[in-house]
């Protein structure tokens, strides 16, 4: 039966999570229902595409994600099944065609168009979570096929966001904070994959920070930069909170240079 | 083994809903455990009522719905146990007799009279979460009759809260906002399914706001009025906060009318 | 396969604890996963300790508590496997040695060393709950025995909080408040089991609070102090936040007497 994951903007506080989850249980009362997170900001599917991005990797083969954050429920906007291909096997990500899956490996996508794997024909206008994405992620794990869920779409016609992409310059890297964490950690968009073995620092505004392995080996308030647990060059404050102390929020540009810049910049 | 919900105002961050599922797990291993909320404002019994009443119709049958918002603990107030009746099958909520059932289709009524189901004969006096409701729910999960719980009560004799009620007027209906979600959306207390298919908009404060269907069909940033997912007439900003921005709160007065009122009263 | 619990300080808006939760079904589909809290302030330590202090008994034999509060992460503090007895058997905790299962029945300990048990012998240096917390967790519950995770440490070797004491007086006891809850309760570290069968009353600041068996049991809006359901002494103002309307904090020392001092102090 497996594992099921809820990855919303729904908060904590309605009953939103729960009316899904119920849903699920009467039709795959033995899946395993795991919370990604419900705490996205309003609307923001950037940020819940950081998180499904991030996470879904960390999931056993057959894991089906239902992902919502849908300011366009009830408009002509799709409801979408993708299968998506992960080193443990294929997930599923049940979602709004709205680019939250922009950049995941996608091998195969649907059209949540089989009202018989809707909770009703008559689904509301404002909570598809509860009324299609529900009930398809609970049907799909009890074990119909990908392909009864609806027509099937070319993955090349999905929606795309424009994400912004990571430049190389002269001497590292130009990016941009693409997250920021309930710690006040500054996620940026550079891969730590690409970095070579040679000393980098990043460049926040006005302060250059060092690349140090762990928040726990500077001084307690001092700033650091390193390959965070997510696989991206991360800014950190020791014991604080990097984007309050540094003042950096998602979009600001970040540079990385394996050269010390001249003394125009001033160190933090 | 089936389903367990629980509802409470214990909030996230202290320890008291994991000791409530410890508890539950120690008697009925089995039992799947959903949180339905724990956010609920401290003692706020009809925000509690109102998060029950448009969820417990979602779970299978047999679910079991803890539900604890509970000023008197430790008073002479009487914990119960009350079947009710959905349309798929009886659901039973374990709860403080304050009138957070008030409206549900209660069929029969104990006290939890009977220590054998409690988690010590020894109850503490602030957290009958823990030591009453938690293991009379387990219990009745893992089989035994609803009736060895304790001493029959008869249902005409619990407490019910005076819910404001919706009344007719020539032009529509008159009620009051009855929830705030996490959105801002504010819930009204009128029935969509006593809307006749004319043409209609509310009322609140000095705001007209003009019916829609979904939030996505109006500009970002416009109010609009429509039947939620929970069944009751709800006012939204699409892309936005409507509590903040029409500075609505629980408890105003709200005019639903088919007609559109004279000039006296401003639009938005 | 039993049951599994987290406390951190990670929080619910990033998806920390859903990528542990996935690591866990992947090793150990069928254990019961339970959050204590993710809510601890970011590196209290003492408050993580306080919850798992007053938690863990609820939980049935052979629980596996998951404890992550870890600033040192990445750093040479080691990470640790110890035994705990309870009344209902042999719990594990799976923490970082930094203090925070201080005060517990500690029986046995393991450094987390063996990376057949971690989810790769590449552990990140920032996020060990997922690389070696919560696999030992999950491996641990699929059945290896506790030795084989990793070198045998001497339990009084283990890392201990300077935790404060409670004093015996003249009058009473002399002691601090240890938490503050969600509610505003302060929780003093004076123990109910100490108490006598005499009537007595607490101060804390200029306050002097008299002691009630329960909440709804003093007028709304008055102070009342009792043994909570924790064991502890607590301080709570009934309908009210104790922590803001008596200005009581963490750390602030408190006074239990059995005799009433003199007029000098003054009544709430």
């Amino acid at each position: 039966m497996g594992t099921i994951t809820l990855l919303t903007d729904f908060g904590h506080r309605d009953n939103y999570v729960g009316v899904m989850k119920g849903v699920i249980a009467g039709i795959s009362p033995q899946s395993q229902l795991i919370d990604i997170t419900h705490a996205i900001k309003s609307q923001d599917i950037l940020a819940a595409r950081f998180n499904l991005l991030t996470s879904y990797g960390y999931f056993p083969a057959g894991t089906i994600h239902i992902v919502i954050v849908d300011p366009g429920v009830g408009t002509q906007r799709s409801a979408i099944a993708a299968q998506i291909a992960t080193s443990v096997g294929v997930h599923t990500v049940i979602a709004p065609d709205n680019g939250i899956i922009t950049g995941l490996p996608v091998t195969a996508a649907v059209a949540l168009t089989n009202q018989d794997y809707w909770r009703t024909p008559h689904a509301s206008h404002t909570f598809h979570g509860r009324d299609i994405f529900a009930p398809a992620a609970a049907h799909l794990a009890r074990g119909i096929s990908f392909g009864q869920l609806g027509v099937s779409l070319s993955v090349s016609n999905l929606v795309g966001l424009d994400i912004d992409d990571v430049a190389k310059t002269n001497q590292g890297y130009c990016g941009c904070i693409q997250y920021s964490d309930h710690f006040g950690n500054l996620v940026t968009n550079i891969p730590g994959a690409r970095l070579s073995n040679q000393t980098w620092h990043i460049y926040l505004g006005k302060h250059c920070i060092p690349n140090c392995t762990t928040y726990g080996l500077t001084e307690v308030g001092s700033a650091l930069a390193l390959v965070g647990s997510h696989g991206y060059v991360e800014i950190a404050v020791n014991g604080g909170n990097a984007a309050e102390i540094l003042n950096g929020d998602v979009g600001d540009s970040v540079e990385l240079s394996y050269a010390l810049h001249g003394l125009g910049r001033g160190a933090l």
